[in-house]
């Protein structure tokens, strides 16, 4: 992840919208000829970037193996300043 | 994991407490002299144990590293007889 694009292009950001929503976006980049993909989240959302991993893995591409899960914590400032920690997550999935 | 009462020594299952009563329950025991603790999570709780494993790091035991963390889906069937997949967690933190 040196490059802004090239990460763009193989990763997967986690956010609101239903579980499938996630899975088809990784399903499709597999299926463009990518080999690696990154399935990124932060805070709640870090529950739903297993389970896509999981249906992933389980249900579209029986032979995606999980090539690392990293872990860390982000800090966030709000708009009074105060300072907290967000826990992130990186399921680096391979084909 | 051979070994039930091995397993429940060293390892905290997360549920419905708030983050700090885990990170006290990991913080206990690795006082207690464990060097090696997993930190389990299913479904939505998956989120508090990446939580509860980063603040462990990095508020109470400094050198503590993650080990390993990994990810499955558990098969649960309903009161009905239906079947759905269940993500689950394990961090593993040593100090």
């Amino acid at each position: 992840m040196t490059n802004n694009t090239e990460s763009r292009e193989n990763t997967v950001l986690i956010g609101k919208k239903p579980n499938m929503a996630y899975v088809m976006a990784v399903v499709t980049q597999f299926g463009a000829g990518q080999n690696e993909i990154h399935i990124k989240a932060r805070g709640r959302a870090i529950s739903k970037c297993v389970d896509v991993a999981e249906i992933v893995k389980n249900k579209f591409f029986k032979d995606a193996k999980v090539k690392s899960i990293t872990i860390a914590t982000e800090q966030v400032e709000t708009e009074k300043g105060e300072k907290f920690g967000v826990s992130t997550m990186n399921i680096t999935l391979t084909k």
